[in-house]
Order: structure tokens, then sequence, then C-alpha cells
């Protein structure tokens, strides 16, 4: 193990060129994850300060900080306070075989993408501590298979979260721990097929991974529109649906809010059809301009599915998701959740309710509104700026703005020069099944972008946008760095 | 320490309307009094400070001040000089009953029930350490989705563990990180049906719950008998299989291991109908006699899919499996756990890497060993003297042993005999899909039972025995403690 901690670093060739088409930072970044990739920085090797490599190459040091960031955050690097900067030990492919591994595009340089959270700020200290004690307070019974619906400590401690900041009204035997929103729409999904249910609704435009859901759970998805005050509830009578699934308090992902009339409405709807909602909460924690809405559960908890999950708040890696279930549907779905897997990580569970428990969510989510705020209004004003005449629409919330660019654009071109640039986000088009018409909505998110890239992102998206209107489009290439926003 | 002292308010959601019919003060009065009364706001929960609040909602202090002196005069809320405001711990109602929780059965005196590992020597230090070491230095990017495949880590450990003491061809790249084992089943019968796949075969008897995983991923379930010398082979080419699941190192539940003229025929049918065999290898880790047989997998790597998990090793609470594929299967199987959760939580991952690179489950798997063994060897005794004529069957090996009884008794006696002395184990029955009319076949596991307990539990059984075969069976209850081993 010492054999790697050599007092000098490795000696790395690498060179800058000024003047170029790649600005040096991006130089710099290319040359040493080609290094580690290929092998010749292996895991656990230290490489040069930024002081160092700075001085070699003729940079300035700045520069060679902010590379090493990125490499950082794509995982190549690893970099603590006081420590020698070093290649990541979590890194094992280093240039061998690794044959049926799917080589993965280059990271962006700017990253927009919708729907994540910025992890960098992922409580690590707070975390570690709940997992201790859960680790050492654990009783010998909970390490068995246990209730395939949780563990009772964090059921509980979800239980009384969601009823203070989401108004749920959650019996703690009504919660149902899962591992992630995927999980809980298939869990929910089977069990209505599993009641005779065969149609559910879904927002259009929504994340297409979840009617694939549905669909492969034996029910058929339908499409009900979404506009300026959420889902046209009005619309969903006509569909046949038996339930529906929505996110009220911040439509995903046009940003609108469910009105107060369509929420009436859809109660109403509920009631009469005896139908089944599933209410997506997904971000409903990031609310900048006032407080968050309640959730549409606590209105109706025998008729309402309440889901929601860690992966914006906390971090996607802790794949923990929970359900809060009206009585006509627990059994079903924690009998779901038994064949799915037998319950979700208990210790994990433990963590969470430890986590709960102290307030850490509280805390970490007060920092990180803060922060997203920050960065929104950044955004906003950069976008003002950069792109006169572009309207962010929805609300003041969650982790992504919807912009809808002045004029009309040709969409795969705007996508080609964007990956031309290495800047990723989504666009409308990506949440909707049919072929749309209407000029590309920029979806850009705000969770894993620092302050100081949003001022030269959106300049790129801003020439993105140019090149894509100038008679050069010819000169666009493939291979867009969007991606769907994964939960 | 005082873990709910927090240094900031917790969060409540309210909002208050002006110039309605009611007076502000009211309203956060009523707002606060249902939510204690739904449970919202739990006895002893602390609320915000009137501070805090007014500041919210955008109300001046005063009206807060004076609606929570309404409420601690009613009995609502603690209001203490110095302290933070919470609701008062007095209150016992919180709301709706906790009606729908399954009240659980007694727990059993002498748990004899099989295919439980003895969790309670859980090494709880050394997963504090790797789960430490993976917190803090799990790179930001491993912290958003990633690949569902797992952590490069965690794939790389696994294939040098399984390599070394299971002789698997284990590429990394081919490795799946699962939530263990029902689930590995799950998403392989779903990549198989995928690929045009109709049916498989499974060991008679086995874990009833196994077909139906089968079943539900769109594949007909076939069944093979089993004898001493493990399935057979012979039998299954008439079924019209295009896979099989097998137990070759140590058949489950009946303890037989596939014979050396079984496996090289279980490979050649494998060949000559291009076939997919899934080897759950479920305990292999426990083999007392002498060293454990080497997967099948070595021998045959693109036709038999290797299924593990930690759940026998470590505990099941840890939900944590793995699967080593064919590349044919690879990516499908990829894509179904994409599907089915978005990839296993990540931290846990990282942490078991780092438990395996240390060696220590090597050190656990020693004492695990050394421990069961004495239990096993106990156990047999006990037999022996409380019960002549009983013959233990199967090798020795895993986490229980089968137990052939000297003369025909009634099954249902029996158990209802053994419940009402509140001992629980399983018998061959619970394994089987048809009736059976051989003589009960006893599974008892001495996993989770102390050496202390076996003489007096064997003891019981023996009673048990002897009441099912006197005239005065009518007395025995029912309701038995026995359970199917679930994974």
């Amino acid at each position: 193990m010492a054999s790697n901690q050599t007092s000098q670093p490795v000696e790395l060739l690498l060179s800058v060129t000024r003047g170029g088409r790649m600005r040096l930072g991006a130089q710099i970044e290319d040359q040493l994850r080609c290094a580690i990739r290929k092998g010749a920085a292996k895991p656990g090797t230290r490489i040069p300060s930024t002081r160092d490599l700075a001085r070699q190459i003729g940079v300035s040091r700045h520069v060679v900080v902010e590379a090493y960031a990125q490499l950082a955050t794509e995982g190549y690097l690893s970099l603590r306070q006081g420590a020698p900067p070093r290649v990541s030990d979590a890194l094992s492919v280093t240039g061998e075989t690794h044959g049926s591994r799917p080589s993965s595009p280059p990271a962006p340089r700017f990253d927009f993408r919708p729907s994540m959270p910025d992890v960098s700020a992922f409580p690590r200290t707070a975390w570690l501590r709940a997992m201790r004690e859960a680790i050492t307070t654990i009783p010998d019974a909970d390490l068995q298979y246990g209730d395939p619906a949780g563990v009772e400590a964090l059921q509980s401690s979800l239980s009384s979260y969601l009823g203070r900041v989401r108004g749920v009204v959650a019996d703690p035997a009504r919660v149902v721990v899962t591992s992630g929103y995927t999980q809980s729409l298939a869990l929910v999904c089977r069990a209505l097929a599993a009641r005779g249910s065969s149609r559910v609704a879904f927002e259009d435009p929504t994340d297409t991974e979840y009617p694939q859901i549905a669909s492969r759970a034996g029910l058929e998805p339908v499409s009900v529109p979404v506009d300026d005050d959420g889902l046209q509830v009005d619309r969903l009578a006509r569909t046949g649906a038996e339930a529906v699934v929505v996110t009220p308090a911040h439509q995903h992902p046009t940003g609108a809010v469910l009105s107060g009339e369509r929420r009436a409405a859809l109660l109403r709807w509920l009631r009469e059809h005896d139908a089944v909602a599933i209410e997506d909460d997904y971000d409903a924690e990031y609310r900048y301009d006032r407080g968050a809405i309640g959730s549409l559960q606590g209105l109706e908890p025998d008729r309402v599915v309440y889901a929601g999950s860690a992966s914006k708040t906390l971090a996607p890696a802790l794949r923990l998701g929970w359900l809060v279930l009206p009585p006509r549907l627990l059994e079903s779905v924690r009998q779901e959740k038994m064949r799915a897997d037998h319950g979700s990580a208990r210790i994990q569970q433990r963590a969470l309710a430890s986590f709960l428990e102290r307030g850490d969510l509280d805390r970490h989510l007060r920092r990180m509104r803060a922060r997203y705020r920050t960065r929104r209004d950044l955004l906003v004003d950069e976008l003002a700026r950069a792109i006169p005449g572009a309207t962010v629409r929805g609300i003041a919330a969650g982790l992504h703005l919807t912009v809808e660019l002045p004029a009309h654009y040709d969409e795969p071109t705007l996508l080609a020069e964007a990956a031309a640039r290495r800047v990723a986000f989504n666009t409308m088009r990506d949440y909707r099944t049919d072929a749309d018409p209407s000029p590309p909505l920029l979806m850009l998110g705000y969770g894993q972008i620092s302050e100081s890239s949003i001022h030269a992102g959106v300049r790129e998206i801003a020439e993105a946008i140019n090149a894509a209107t100038s008679p050069r489009t010819g000169g666009a290439r493939p291979g867009a760095t969007t991606g769907g926003g994964a939960r």
C-alpha cells in the first residue's frame, strides 16, 4: 500500500498550445484524462500540485485549479484539503481490456443537465455520523430480512418529516421504503394492474421513461396535456384512466404549478371515478420565492399515493425513495416490494432515520436552497444578457429552468452545436413522445454547474444558438451530449 | 447527544391569507392545531421560534407570540423560558390509528429456520470502517446515478474475490451488482424473456418463490427432480427448457452435490441446446469437511450466469447480490437493472469493495465456518441422541441439516405440536409445489440458534414428534411458526 505513497509526484508530460481552438484548461483536462485512461497514471498515483504544474507548463495557477476540479468531478482525480492531489483510487479502468464495458462519452464542460443535484455538497460528515449510529445500534433482528415495507424507525421518521414539511398524512404503517422513484412507480403500477386497473394517465410532457414503466407493469399509459396551470384535469375523464401520475407542486418538466381550481377538479375526479393519483413530489423541497405548496396527498390521503425520494435532496447514489399509500394499495405494494427485492437495504434505512431525526436534512436543505437560488438568479441574469428575448417559464423552484427562445431554431443543429462545444442540457422534446412542431424549449439545470461556470456556459449556449441560425450550420457535428434526467 | 436539539428550527408548512374573514393569528392557530391533531407535527417535535415563523410567513412577531400562547393554553404546545417551542409531549392524540401494521407472530423460542445466518456475529466494526472509507473517498461523480451495473470498485473487487474463492471467470465488466438473489433472478428471467426464451427449468425441490419469479417475468417454469447426485440432468432435455436454475455446489434445500458425471452432462446439454444455466451459488462459502467445489460458471463462462449474494455470508439486511454474466445476456440484464431501480445504492457498494479488499470477508468467513461447524456437529449429536433412527442427509455444508425421520408421522400434527412449543423449522414440503406422499423431511437450520439452545430445542422437537404419533394428537394447536427461508 505504501508503494504508491511516493514523496514525489509522478512526472507528467503535459503541454499546452496558446491561441488554438481549445482553451488551456480544456487541454490540460484532455491530456490528464487520456494519461489516466491509458494507464500512464495509475489509480492512487500522486500527481503534481496545481502550483507545480502551473509553473511547469507556464499557465496561471487558476487554470490548473479549474482543470483539476473538473477532473475530480468526473471522478478521475481525488482532491482532499491538505493532501496532495492523486489519481482517484476508485478508477479501475486503466486502459486494459475491459472489452465489453460501454465507453462513456466525454464529460461535458458545462453541465446544464436538469434533475441532477449538486452532489459536491453531499453532507459526508453528517451522513457518516448517521451511518455510524445505524451500524452500532441496529438490533440483530433488523439484520435479517424483516418487513419488506421498511424498518420502523425510518417509517416513523419519514412520517413526521413528511407531515411537517409537506403536509402529508402519513401513518408510519402506510410508508413503504423503496430504492427510488423508478422502483416506486413500478411497484404501484404493478399493484394497480393486480387490482384490475388497466389504464393510467401521465402528464405530457413527462419523463418518457415513466409511461414505459407502466407499460411493462401491464397498464396502458395515456397522455394528458399540461398547460400553465398544470395538468388539464378536464381532459382526464375522457381518457378512461383509473389512475393518474401527477407533479402538482412543480410540474416536471415545465415548472407549472397545478392551480387551485385544477386541484379541486382533480380531487373531484378522484372521488367520482374512485380513481387513484400518484403524486410525484420530486423536488418540492426547492421553492425559492415562497413556501412550498402542500401535498395533494394531505387533501385526499385515501386516494392519493405520495412518492418522494432522497435523489434530489441528498444524492441519487443513495437509491432511497418512499411511498405513502392509501389502505387499498398498501398490502399489494408491500407484496410487490417483497417480490422485487425483499425490501431495501436496512442499515441505510436506519441511517436515514437518524439523519432525519437529528435535523440534518433540514440543515442541508437550507444550505442547498440558498445555493441553488443564487445559481438560478445568476442563470436568469446571464440568459437575459446573452440571449435577448429568451423567456424563462415556470415558477422559481426546483433544479432547472425552462427557457423559451425568441425565434425558431433548427433543434438538431442547435443540439449538434452544443455537443461540439461540450455543453450539456435537455430540451422539451426529450420529454415528449410525439413530434412537436413548436420551437425548442431549453431545459437548463443549475444543480451541477458552479456559479463560476454559469457565465461562460451561457455564452457557449448563445453561440450554439447563433451557429444554429447562421448559414454555416453545416459545420455542426452530431452526437449531442444531452441526456435524459434519470431519477 | 441531544439529537433533537438542532440549532435551527424545523420547518412547518404554514401560510396565511390577508383580508380574509379570519384574523392572521387565528389562521396560524388553526393550521398548527390541525397539523398536531393529524399527527403531522408529533409530540416533542421542535417548531419554529416565533421570530422565524413570523419572518417565514410574513406577519408581525406579535401575532405569532399570541397564537403560540393560545395553543400553549390549549395544551398543544409546550413553551419554556429559554427553550425552543415544541409540540407538547403530553398530547396523546396524534390522529390516526396505527391499525394497519400487521401484528407479528410471537418470536419462536427455538429458531431452527433454515437459510438464516447468524447475524449476531455481523462484523460491525469492520463494516463501519469500510463504510467510513466509502463515505469519505467516494468521488462526487459516483454520488450521481452512474452505471446501473454497479460501481467499478466493487465490480473489480468481486471479480478478484470470486475468481480466487470460487473459480469464477469474471471480467469486472461482466459483473452486475443487484439487491440480492431475488432481484438477480428476476433480472435474468426478464432478460431471457426479452431474448425470446419461453421456458426455464427449476430443481424440485426448490424455494417455491423462484418459479413464481420466472412466471411473473413471462417465462414458463418447469420442474426437474433432484436425487442424491443433484439435478437429474437427463430429464432436462425432455422439458424443452432453454434455461435452468441450478445449485450445483450444494443443492437447495436437499444438500446434495451435483456429481461429476451430471456436471459434464449439464455442460453438454448447455452446448447442444445453446442454453443458459443460472448457477445459484447461495452458500458455497460454508463447506466444513473439505474445500468447496468450484463454480460451474468457471467451466463454461459463456453459458453460465453466476449468482451470489452477501445474505448468507454477512447479513440479509444489506440487500447486496451480484451476477457474473455471459456476453449474450450482459447488456440486457444491465438494462433490466436500470429499469428496476437505476442501480443499487452506491456508497454501500464501495463499502463492500473496501471490505473485500481489506480481506475482512475472508476473516469473517473463517470465524463463521468454525462457529457453524461446531453447531452442526452438536445438532447432529443431539438428534442422534433424542430421535433414534433419524438420518441426516446431504453433505457437511451450509446453514441447515436435512433430517429424515425414522417412521411416518402426520405432518400437520407435527407442525402444530412444534408451533405449540414455539419451535420453528421448515419441512421439505415447504419447497415442493406438488403433494408429496413421502414421510416428512425436517429442515433444521443452525444459523440462528445458539449452541446452548440446541440441546433443549432438539428435545422439544423430539417431544413434538412423539406427540404427533401418540393417540392424544387432538391436543395439537394450529398455527405453525414455520416459514419459508427468504433470500
